[in-house]
C-alpha cells in the first residue's frame, strides 16, 4: 500500500542544545521511500551519519527560542507483513555475524534473567517462528497495551512485574524472551497505519528460518503498513532524538499516517 | 542556495536487466537534502543498500518494455565552495585510515604513471592546496574541456594524450596528479547550477589541511551551487547507473537544476 | 614495556554447543602484538569476523567432551598509559560519528539514572578529564573493590547500591557517571601487569580531549601494563567467551602475565 | 595441512618514509591462523587499521637507516581446495550487497573491453564455475606464466597483448574475463605451498553457487596449501607494502612456506 506518514516535533529550546535525530526512513527490503521531506525551522546546519546499524541520523545545535522539525514521507509499503509458521531455527552457528549482536543482552532487554520463562511460554512449540509466534501470543494475553500509560521505556523485567506497558515496552519484553532462546530479536521504531491512538510506534522483529519477521503484540492480528525508521537493540538505540545537555521536552509532537491512492 | 534538481532516465529493455542505481544524495557536511523523490514506473522492487564509499545504492531488476526512473531533491547547499590557500599537506601517517584508499592508483587514474608530471606542474608550491590548485590552473589551460565529445571515460593516461575529454575526464587527470603526490584525491558526481549545457557533472576533491576541498577545472573560476550524490575512486565507482547483463542505453536523460527563493 | 599474556579456558562440552570467543587482541594505537598464539584442542573449524566495535571474534561450535582453548601474546605496551589533567570535555556536536553510541545507556550502564549523582561528585571540577579523574576518584573512595566477589555483572545501579563490585562492575559505574556528563566512556577488557589476584581485567576509558583516555578504578595509581582484547558498551559487548543453548561453565581458566626482556 | 610461513623484508630507508604494510593474515573462513610472529626491527610505532576489503593494515613510518619486518604464521589450511563443476551463475540481483564491487573494472582489470572474448572463451560452458574454468584453462593453454619477468603490475589488456606475466598478471586476465560475464572476482594475495620458486603469490578467487572459489591460472592443477594474506580487487589493493613519496625498493624480500607435522 502507499502511504503518506510525516512526524512534526516542536522545541522550546532554553540553550544551544545538541541533538542527535533518528527520522529518516530508509528504503530497505520491505519499504520503498518514493518521497521524502525534512525540513528545521529555523535551518541549522546538520551531518547525517550512519550509525552502527544502518540508520541514518542528524545532528545539529538547536539554537535558543522555539526550535521545529518537519519530516514526511510517501512510502511504498506491503499491505500484509509475511508470516511463516514453522519456519525453523536458526543454530546460531549458522547466523550472519551482523546478527549476532541482536542475541546479547541490552540495556531494556535483559535476557539473561528469562531462561525458564521463555521455555514455559514456548513449551510445545516447534524452534522458531512458532516460539516467537508463541511469545507475542502470550504477551497479548497477560501484558496489558497501555497506549501513552509511560514516557520513560522500561525494560523487559520491569514490564514483566507491571504486566502493562506501551508499544515499546510490550517489544522489549518480547524481545529478552526470544533472545534467551537465542533467537535474534530486534526492536523497530516507525509508523503503523490505523494506529489508535495515531503515534510513534515500536515493535520487534525476530530471525528465523533465514530472514527477519515482523511481529507486534499491541495489535490483536498482524496486518501490514508498517513504515520503518530505525532498528537497534532496544529503545536506548532508536530514539527518534536524542538530546544532550539539560533535559528539553517537546512542547508538540504530530505523527500522522494516511493511506494514498495508488498510482 | 536552495536548488531543484532532477534527473530522469529511460530506458528501452529487451529482457529482465539487473541494475545498481546511485541516483539519491545524501545530506551530509556540504549538503542538506529538505525534499526528495524517486519513482520507478513501472513499480519494480528495490533494495537500497549502502556502498564501501558510503553511497545509497539502489539495486533492482529492470522488465520488459520503457522503464523509466524519475528522481529529484531539494537541497540546501553553500554559495561558495570552501577555498583555502596554504591549507598544508597531510602527511601520509597522519591521515585518517579511510582516506588512505583515495591515494591508491585506480581504474582511470593511474596514478603510478604521473610523478615527475606532477612534480613539474607544481614546482614552487607549497605542499598542500597550493599543489592540487596549480594541478587545476594547468588543467585549465592544457586540456581543453570538450563537453559530450565521449561517452566512455577516459583515464588520466589517455587523457594526458588526447588533451581533452569531458568533466569526468578531466577529473581523472586531476586526480591521479594529486594522487602521484600522495595528496587524496576522490571523485564526485552530482549536479552544479549555473552548468552549461546541463548535464549530470563531475568534479573532483582533494584533502589537504584536515579536510576535503572542491576542485572543478571545467569552470573559470571555483563558485557554489554543487550538489554531490556519489563520491569514488573514479568514474567506475560512481556511475549513476550500472546495467548487467547485454548492454542497455538510456532513451533519455534529462538533468534538470534550478534555483529556489530561500525560504 | 614487552608482556607475555596467556588466558587457558577448559570446558566440559555435555552437547554440541556453539560459542563467540573474543580472545585475540589486536594491534592498536596503544599496543603492538608482535607474536601470538591461539589453539583448540580438539581443533574444530573456527571463523573469525570483526563486530561493531572493531574486536576479532571467533565461532566455532565445540563438540562433547573436554574443550580447551590455549592463547598466548607477546605485546609492546606502554610503561605508563597517558594522562591529561585539564583536557576539555569534547562538545557533542564535536565528537567523531563512531563515539556518539559510547554517549547512550546500555545494558549495564543505566546512565540516564546518574545525572544529579554525577553532578555532585565532579562539583568544582573542569569539564572532561577532570570530571572523569573526579568519578575514578570517587570510586576508589566509596566503592570496595572485591576481586571474585561475584561471577554475573552488576549494572550502574546495583553497585552503587552494593557500594562494592569486581573489576568490571566499578567500570560500569564509571562508564555510567560519565555518559550521564555527556563523556562517551567504553568498557574494556584484558590484561594488567602485576594485577593481584592475577586474572582478566576489565577498566574504563573515557573520551576527552580529542581521544580516549584509560581510567581505572581498582588501581591505586594508574600505571602502564595494560593489554586490550576487546571494546564494547559494558560487560555484555566483550565477554571473553558466550556460549548458546545450556550453560557450560569453564571447569578451569588460567591467565598469566609475565615481563619479558626487552629485545 | 598445517604449514609454517614468513616473510621477511628489508629496506634502505634515506629518509622517513611512511608505509602501509600489509602482512597480518586474517583467520576466516579457509584458514585458522594458530601461532603468529611480526616484529620490526628497529621498533617504531605502528598503527593497525582494517580497509575496505577486511584486509588487516599496519601503518608507520620507518626511519633512516636498514629497516626489517619479520612476519611468520603457522596456518592451519586445506589439503585440497573446494571445486564445484557446475555450481551455477548466481544472477546479480541475487548477489550480496558486499560482493557488487568486485564486478566493477579495477585499475588492473578493465573488465569493460573483454566481453566479448570472454563469450568466445566460455562458448557452450554452463553459466557460472564451469565458465570460469574455462577461463583459467585457457590461460593456462595460452598465457605463458613467467615468474620474476616483471616487478610492476601489467593491467590485463597489457596481459592479453604480452601473452605473459606473473601470478599477479594472469590474475589481473582471469578476473577481467570473470567480471565480464558479470561473475564477481577478486584477487588474492598469499603464499602457496610447494610454489617454485618460493615467492609471495597471487591468485584469483570467483563468486559462483553462493560463495567464493579458488582459481589459479599458474598451477597446472588445484591443490590445496594455499594461505591468503589480503582480498582485494587487483593488485593496487593488495600490495603487501605501499610507500609514500620518494620510492624505497626492498634490498631483501625472504619467502619461506614449510609443512609442520599435524599435532
Amino acid at each position: 500500500m502507499r502511504l503518506y506518514t510525516s512526524c512534526d516535533l516542536a522545541f522550546e529550546i532554553p540553550a544551544p542544545t545538541p541533538f542527535v535525530l533518528m527520522l529518516r526512513p530508509r528504503s530497505g527490503a520491505q519499504q520503498w521511500i518514493t518521497r521524502e521531506e525534512y525540513r528545521l525551522v529555523p535551518s541549522v546546519p546538520v551531518f547525517e551519519f550512519t550509525d552502527n546499524y544502518g540508520n541514518l541520523c542528524q545532528r545539529l545545535v538547536a539554537l535558543p527560542g522555539v526550535f521545529t522539525v518537519y519530516t514526511s514521507a510517501e512510502v511504498m509499503t506491503t499491505d500484509y507483513v509475511d508470516q511463516a509458521p514453522g519456519a525453523p531455527f536458526v543454530e546460531v552457528q549458522n547466523l550472519p555475524d551482523a546478527e549476532l549482536s541482536y542475541l546479547l543482552p541490552s540495556r531494556y532487554c535483559e535476557s539473561e534473567c528469562f531462561s525458564q520463562m521463555a521455555s514455559d511460554i514456548t513449551a510445545g512449540q516447534k524452534a522458531g517462528y512458532d516460539q516467537a509466534a508463541a511469545i507475542v501470543a502470550w504477551l497479548r494475553a497477560n501484558i496489558r497495551f497501555a497506549p501513552g500509560s509511560s514516557n520513560i521505556p522500561l525494560s523487559a523485567v520491569e514490564v514483566n512485574i507491571r504486566q502493562s506497558g506501551v508499544c515499546r515496552d510490550l517489544a522489549h519484553l518480547g524481545m529478552a524472551l526470544c533472545r534467551s532462546l537465542s533467537i535474534p530479536a530486534r526492536m523497530v521504531v516507525g509508523y503503523l497505519y490505523g494506529l489508535e491512538p495515531m503515534d510513534l510506534h515500536a515493535w520487534f522483529e525476530a530471525y528465523v528460518g533465514g530472514r527477519w519477521y515482523t511481529f507486534d503484540a499491541t495489535q490483536a492480528e498482524l496486518k501490514g503498513g508498517y513504515v520503518v525508521i530505525g532498528y537497534g537493540r532496544d529503545a536506548a538505540d532508536v530514539a527518534v532524538y536524542n538530546q544532550f545537555g539539560p533535559a528539553v521536552y517537546p512542547t508538540a509532537q504530530t505523527v500522522c499516517v494516511q493511506r494514498l491512492r495508488e498510482e
